[in-house]
């Protein structure tokens, strides 16, 4: 594949990058791609009060998680407690706008935990149908993640507010 | 309560006016808040490929609304079937970055739909623990709403893959 050239297809390849880092456990490839405010130039012993730069990350279902320290512990510990994951991209989209862009994503995720018991390969495997919201800077070492927000797309028995009743619900008296 | 002068005080009154207009049913309120193309300059009649300014939306749940239409289209029917909303927003972050605003909160949502039966004032209320990802673009007629990642925090309960039997779980015989 040529090298990318337009920002669209930089940003889709860096979006590409994150998730192929992910699929390998490859941590240092996952922490490259996270903006850091000295790439934007930010002398980060200061306290900048408009946060320049602060990441932010929030994985389905779960809380927001603020600053390279959360975000990439977090990553970490998913790593150390996955054995296999693998992201199907569908329905990527990009919009950039001056050093910003925006990509919106769903993530078709098959992923397994460790063996329960030795021997055996991998634990069992789940599939779970997730969307993102990636936000990219343009650097001088190229686009960087300032934001992912994944969430999971529910179906309308989990929405539900509460455990469905299997009987009654269908027919009732 | 004075202007807003500093960047991220004008994000945060910008964040905060988006959820009073949704409080308030005010869908010509929500509509002004979300971005344009024109706003940043971009000739709407010419398809750009960059997609400059296209917004994105994603509600508790669900999956991507990507451009003006699908995302007004929403809020006009979220309004139809909600007679009351309140957000209690807590734990506000704003990072500004050049033109770019990233807005993470918690929204603690109360809400409920029409009455079922003539003669209530409201349904019944209902609880949501939501955070979202905002992102803001500065245009001359101040921030405007670039993107709207909104995704429920589940608990541990509802984290689980089926719905749980209430009976045999705590004593498993």
């Amino acid at each position: 594949m040529s090298a990318p050239h337009t920002d669209v297809e930089q940003v889709e390849a860096a979006n590409t990058a994150f998730y192929e880092a992910l699929e390998q456990g490859d941590f240092d490839g996952v922490s490259a791609l996270w903006l850091t405010p000295a790439d934007l130039g930010v002398d980060e012993t200061y306290h900048d009060p408009a946060d320049v730069g602060v990441v932010s990350c929030v994985h389905p279902g779960s809380p927001v998680l603020t600053g390279r320290g959360e975000v990439l512990r977090s990553y970490a510990l998913i790593m150390a407690s996955t054995d296999y994951i693998q992201f199907f991209l569908t329905d990527v989209h990009v919009s950039v706008t001056g050093d910003t862009a925006l990509v919106n994503c769903t993530e078709n995720i098959l992923s397994g935990g460790p063996a329960p018991e030795d021997g055996e390969e991998l634990g069992p495997l789940v599939g779970q149908l997730v969307v993102a919201t990636n936000v990219f800077r343009r650097t001088s070492d190229g686009w960087k993640l300032w934001s992912h927000h994944a969430s999971p797309v529910l179906t309308e028995n989990e929405e539900a507010d509460g455990p469905e009743d299997s009987e009654g619900d269908e027919n009732p008296s």
